[in-house]
C-alpha cells in the first residue's frame, strides 16, 4: 500500500507547468507568473511627500513652537503630479500636496495642519525632524529589486505592484483545460426522473467547480455508463484532443469504478495502459486510487466514486497538481491547527482525512480588543459528518469548513487533541 | 473621529442584497445561493451497498469463520444503477456493487474479501453484523431537509449538494457591477513613460482586482484628473447609468483625493451631495474616508489614495459591503490568531491594520505526525512593510499573506504578542 506522500509525490509529479501566454493586467487575477517582475526604477521614484503641507528647509524651523512660531514665504504650490522642482532657499517653502515630488534644497514637510495654511506666507507652529514626512526614493524598493516572483499566484496585491512598475502585461502561464468525467450505470442528469437505485450525478459537479476554483478551466463530460470500451474510446479521444466538446485538455479526472467491484469500469477501461497504475493508498477515505499518463501523454487521475472520497481526492492529489500545471510555487492549500470539540475512532495505518466544520470561534476581527492567550484563540472543529467520514454523504459535505488531518499513527482522535485542518473557504 | 466598528457598520449598510436569477450548475460556483435548497427525498433515497459484495440474510451467518464458512446460493447480480429488487430468501444471496440498492429481504453486506467471490454459489467466511455496510436510506438528509441554505457562497460541495437533491437550476442574487475610478494628476497608465512627479496607476488595477476576487464584475475607469467639475460629471453619468464604458453599476469605489489637502478632488466633487459624508475614521492606514449615496442611490465608497490605505480600506469597508450586495450571510474574511516575531509601536486611539507575512510554519499537511501542542503550533508573522504600515509601499504590499489588526488600546506591538489576523490567500 502506497503512503499518502508517496501517492501525492507521484500525482504531482505529473504537473510540469504548461507554456507560457502574454495577458493584460485586467485579466491578471488568478493566473500565475511565469518570469520575475522587476522594478526598472527606484520605487519611489521621486522623494515626495507624505503629508499635505509644506516643503521646508528644517533648519529654518529649529525651536518653532506654538509660541514661538516661524514665518516662511511661500514661492510656490507644488500639487501633484507636478513636474516643477522649484529651488527652495532659506526662508522660504513651498505648498506641497501629498505625493509631489520634494523640491531641491527642502528637506522636510510639515503638515498643513501645524500651519495658518497661508499662500503668501506660512506661519508653522512645530520643529520637525529632518526628513519629516518625506518618503524616500527607494524606500519601498531599488531598482533592478525583485518585486514578484515567477511562480507567485497573482492577487490583487501582485497585480497592483506589476503596474505600479509600470508593467501593463505579464506573461503568464496557461490555464489548464480539465476534463472531468463522472461513471456509473446509476447515474442521471440532475433533474431527471430517478428510477429505483439511480441517482443524480453529483461527482462531476463537484469535481469540475473544484477544478474552477482551483484555477483551471473544466469541460463536463457524462455521466458515462459502465461499458469500458465505451469509456476507453473517450479516454483515447480525449488524450488524443479529438474528443469534440473539449478539444485538447491538459488533464483528464475521473470519479468511480476504480475499486475491486466487477463493474470497475474505469480500472476495465485502462488495465493496459502502461503508464496507469490502480494502487491503494493508506489514506481514509480515498483508498482506491488511479494515476498515470495516458499514450498521448494526457495525465489522468482516476478518483473513486464517493463523493466524500472523491472531494477528497481532489484535495490532496489533484489540486496540488493542476497548481504546478498553472506553475505556481506554493500549491498546497493553506492550514490551521484547530481544537477537536468531537471524538472518534480512526482506522489503523491509515492517514483519515476528516470533513470538519468550525464551531468557534465565530470569525471576528478582534477590533476592540486585544486577544487574550488564556482564551484558547485556536479554531474548534467538529466533524461536518458526524457518522463518521461517510464518504457518501454529499449533502452534509457542504457543511465542511476544512479537512481534518488525523495522522497514520492515530487511531483514536480525543476532544481537546489538536489536528492540522487544510482551510476550503 | 468614528471608530472603526461605526464606520463598517455603515458601510455595510450600503449593501442590500441584488435582485435574483436562475444560474445553471455549471455557472453556479462564486454565486450566492437567494433560496433554500432542500430535498424532496430522503438522502440516500435507497438503502444501498456501501462496498461491493453481497446482500445477504444477517440470521444465515451467524457463526460463519475461517474456520467454519458458510455457503450460500447467489440469486441475483445487482450492479449500481440497476432497478431490480429480487426477493433475497433465506439461505440465498445476491452479488452487489457499492451503492446498488440492497434488496428486500438482505438485512446485511458482506465485503466481497470475506468471500470467494462466487457467482453460482459464495461461500462466506465471517459473521456480519446486523446492517453491516448497509447505507440506510435518509442517513444524510431526511426529506425535506435543509441541504444549503440561502445566503451561501457557493463552493464545489455546495454545488454538488443542490446536484444531489436533483436541482439543476439554482436561484442566486445577480453579481454586483463596480466602478473603479482612481483619480489623480500624477497617475498615468501603467508602461506610459513618466516625467519627473509622474507614477504609474496602481489603485485602480489594485481594486478592480479586487472587486473581482470579491465575487463581483468591476469596471476600471481612468486615471481621472484632479478636475472636481469633470469628476462630478463622471460620478453623475456612473450614477444615473449612463456612463458609456460602464453602463448602470452597483456600486463606485474612488481612490484618492479625500484628505484635507487643496486638490482633493473627490471630497471637493461631492461636496454638495446630501447622503456622501467624509469622515475621519479611528484606523491606521485609513483614516479620510467618504461613504455614501449619490443622488440615484448607487453607493459610493470614496477611499484614500496611498495603495496600502486604499487596499486596506476596500478590505474592512467595501468587501463586506460587496458580499452583502450579493445576499451573502459571512461577509468576513477568516481570521486567524498569529504569534507575531516581530515588534513595533502604533498610533493611539486608532486601530491599526498592520500587512503582514507569515514566516512560519511552512503550511503543511501534518501528514506522519501528530500536532505537538508544546511546539506552539499557530503561524508566526512579521510585517511585510518593514518600515512601519507605509501606506506608500506598493511593492512591498505584495508580499503580505494577511492584515493584522492591532486593537485600538494598543500602543506597542511586543514579540511573542498574539494578534488577530484576516487571511488574505
Amino acid at each position: 500500500m502506497r503512503t499518502l506522500a508517496e501517492h501525492r509525490a507521484a500525482a504531482l509529479a505529473l504537473g510540469a507547468p504548461l507554456p507560457t501566454e502574454e495577458v493584460g493586467l485586467d485579466d491578471a487575477l488568478g493566473r500565475v507568473l511565469a518570469q520575475d517582475v522587476r522594478t526598472a526604477d527606484a520605487l519611489p521614484r521621486w522623494a515626495n511627500s507624505a503629508m499635505d503641507g509644506y516643503a521646508v528647509h528644517q533648519a529654518d524651523l529649529v525651536g518653532a513652537s506654538a509660541e514661538h512660531p516661524v514665518t516662511l514665504w511661500v514661492v510656490a504650490d507644488l500639487p501633484a503630479g507636478t513636474s516643477a522642482d522649484p529651488r527652495i532657499d532659506r526662508g522660504t517653502a513651498a505648498r506641497i500636496m501629498t505625493g509631489a515630488p520634494v523640491p531641491s534644497g527642502a528637506d522636510a514637510i510639515v503638515p498643513v495642519e501645524h500651519t495658518d495654511g497661508g499662500t503668501i506666507s506660512v506661519t508653522v507652529r512645530v520643529e520637525p525632524a529632518p526628513g519629516a514626512h518625506v518618503r524616500g526614493a527607494g524606500e519601498d524598493a531599488a531598482a533592478g529589486d525583485l518585486v514578484v516572483p515567477a511562480g507567485t499566484l497573482l492577487g490583487p496585491a501582485h497585480v497592483s505592484a506589476c503596474a505600479s512598475v509600470g508593467q501593463a502585461r505579464l506573461v503568464v502561464h496557461r490555464r489548464p483545460r480539465v476534463a472531468v468525467v463522472s461513471t456509473g450505470d446509476e447515474l442521471v442528469a440532475p433533474g431527471e426522473p430517478l428510477a429505483r437505485g439511480q441517482l443524480p450525478d453529483s461527482n462531476s459537479w463537484l469535481l469540475a467547480a473544484a477544478v474552477r476554483e482551483a484555477g483551471a478551466d473544466a469541460v463536463r463530460i457524462g455521466p458515462v455508463g459502465d461499458d469500458p470500451a465505451d469509456l476507453r474510446a473517450l479516454l483515447d479521444a480525449l488524450d488524443a484532443g479529438t474528443y469534440p466538446q473539449a478539444g485538447p485538455v491538459d488533464a483528464i479526472i475521473t470519479s468511480g469504478g476504480v475499486s475491486v467491484g466487477a463493474y470497475d469500469v474505469v480500472k476495465a477501461a485502462l488495465l493496459d495502459e502502461p503508464d496507469v497504475a490502480f494502487v491503494p493508498v493508506a489514506v481514509q477515505p480515498g483508498k482506491p486510487q488511479g494515476l498515470g499518463r495516458l499514450v498521448h501523454g494526457t495525465p489522468v487521475f482516476a478518483l473513486p466514486g464517493n463523493p466524500v472520497s472523491s472531494f477528497v481526492s481532489f484535495e490532496l492529489f489533484v489540486r496540488p497538481a493542476l497548481r504546478r500545471l498553472q506553475g505556481a510555487t506554493e500549491v498546497e492549500r493553506p492550514t490551521v491547527v484547530a481544537t477537536v470539540d468531537d471524538a472518534w475512532r480512526t482506522p489503523p495505518g491509515r492517514t483519515q482525512i476528516m470533513p470538519v466544520r468550525v464551531v468557534a470561534p465565530a470569525d471576528d476581527l478582534g477590533l476592540d480588543t486585544a486577544v487574550d492567550p488564556a482564551t484558547n484563540p485556536r479554531p474548534t472543529v467538529r466533524r461536518a459528518t458526524p457518522g463518521g467520514s461517510g464518504s457518501h454523504l454529499v449533502a452534509r459535505l457542504a457543511l465542511a469548513d476544512g479537512l481534518a488531518v488525523v495522522p497514520v499513527d492515530v487511531t483514536a482522535v480525543e476532544r481537546g487533541d489538536l489536528l492540522t485542518v487544510l482551510r476550503l473557504r
